[in-house]
Formats: structure tokens, C-alpha cells, sequence
């Protein structure tokens, strides 16, 4: 089920994507906030990143870290192309739908990366499945400010 | 942890809205969006009924339905008192706290209410454990749009 909730955000990110133009992705989700094309960048790294906080691989464009995690959207910054980052994001998403197939189930209730073998004795909920159903909550989080922008099309 | 992931949430609601003058209650999200007090009654009035739908009693105040989920945010529509909603808010959170906690582990995978026995028997992931992250994911997503009103104080 937890799978099921990160699948149905994922699913549901794609689709709001790809509704966008080309344009559209240069658009703020509300005066003075972010861009589309940012919380796009933001959400593929984090979830390239997700690889290594569960222990399951290394991301795979570390160097997008400083540019979609550690600073807010910067209409001044150059980000990669759209098609760029379309290709990422597609590359990221089905490597991790690949991992998640391949991960046996009481995987999932081992401890992630994030933290130690200590405090993971204290509480064992703050496992792999609580970390993914973080990153489906974040998802929303985000999903419910894109879908301010209407597609132009 | 589907109980910790809606935990989370709601406690990270309650401390934007507590972080809010009243004035700010009657700011649009973005221009010609949501009110935050609409989001306030759409997500109490949402998980008011979520007791339904889970099988757990009844509603307090279905009359909220046609103002607060069926309908969008109307500047022109005149709300209850911001005072009567945050009671509404608190209410209806310490009771579904109370109902959670009295819910033996194992209902949590027992059908909810919102669909048949048969479409049950081809999908037991579709318990009442699926509507809570549901539920959760659907926090994070208004949570995502309030987050962009800064509080005036």
C-alpha cells in the first residue's frame, strides 16, 4: 500500500507534466514563487537522491543537488534543457520502479540511510516504507502548487 | 506508519494555521485561488467525513459538504465565524485522534465504506489503512497551496 500511495502520486505528477507546454514550464505556480521547470528539477533529484537514502543505489546527477535542493527557483539560473530534464526524470522514476519491483517486502522495514543503527533501535517505524511515504506526501505537497498553473494547451 | 504519515500531516497543518492572524484566513492562495479559510473548511469538512467512509460514525456538520466539498471557494458565499471553524478544526481532529487510537491494528485492512464487497475481494489493498494515506497525501497537496500565504504576524 505504501507503494501504492507513491505510485498513484507519481502517476498523477506525469500526467500534470505532461499536459504542460514547452512554455508552460517556464511559468510561476504564483507571483514571485517557484517555476514549473523547478519543482520538475526539484522532484526528479530528490527522488535520484531517494536511491541513496534507502540504500539502494547512487544518484545518478549528483552535481543537480546544488541547483534544485540547496537554492529556491532563481530566474537568473541556467537550468538544463527541457528535454534534459524530461529524460532524467523518466530515467529516474523507472530505475526506481525497478528497485522497488526487485525489493523483497520485509526490505521495506529495514533502516534507510538517513540514520543510524542507534536511533533506528529507538523507533524501527523510521524505516524505508515511512521514508517513501514521506516522499508521496511531498509529491502532493508540490503537485497541489502546479496545479495552479492551467496548461495552455 | 500510515498512522505516523497522517500524524505528520495534520500536525504540520495545525501549526500553519496556527501561524496565521485571522486576517490571513480571508488571503487567496494566488491570485483568483482558494481562500486559506475555504481550505480550512474543505480539510475539516473532508475528514469529517472521513469517519464515514471509514465506517467509524457519522458526521457532525454534513451540512459543510455544500459549502466546503462540493462546491469551489466563492468570496460572495458567507462562511461560519472563523471561531466556530477552528473549533470545528479541533473537534473534529481529537475525535478521529480518539477513534484511531481505539482501532485495533489488524481493521485497518477491513474494506471501507466507499466500496462493495466485491470490488473488495479484487482489490484488498483497498482498505480503510489505503483511505488514511489518501487522506494524508491530500493534506500535503492543500498544505503545498497554503504554504504560499507568509502569515502576516
Amino acid at each position: 500500500m505504501g507503494l501504492a500511495s507513491w505510485n498513484l502520486q507519481i502517476a498523477r505528477a506525469e500526467k500534470v507534466f505532461n499536459a504542460f507546454a514547452d512554455e508552460d514550464f517556464y511559468k510561476h505556480i504564483a507571483p514571485g514563487k517557484n517555476r514549473i521547470i523547478y519543482l520538475y528539477g526539484h522532484l526528479a533529484s530528490y527522488h535520484d537522491a531517494l536511491k541513496e537514502t534507502l540504500g539502494l543505489g547512487k544518484r545518478s546527477k549528483p552535481e543537480y543537488a546544488s541547483l534544485f535542493l540547496q537554492i529556491p527557483d532563481d530566474t537568473s539560473t541556467e537550468y538544463s534543457s527541457l528535454e534534459e530534464l524530461k529524460n532524467y526524470w523518466a530515467s529516474i522514476h523507472s530505475e526506481l520502479t525497478s528497485l522497488f519491483l526487485a525489493l523483497p517486502a520485509e526490505e521495506w522495514f529495514h533502516r534507510h540511510n538517513a540514520m543510524t543503527d542507534e536511533d533506528f533501535a529507538k523507533d524501527p517505524t523510521r524505516n524505508r516504507l515511512s521514508v517513501l511515504l514521506n516522499r508521496a506526501n511531498h509529491v502532493a505537497y508540490h503537485l497541489g502548487q502546479i496545479n495552479l498553473v492551467k496548461p495552455s494547451i
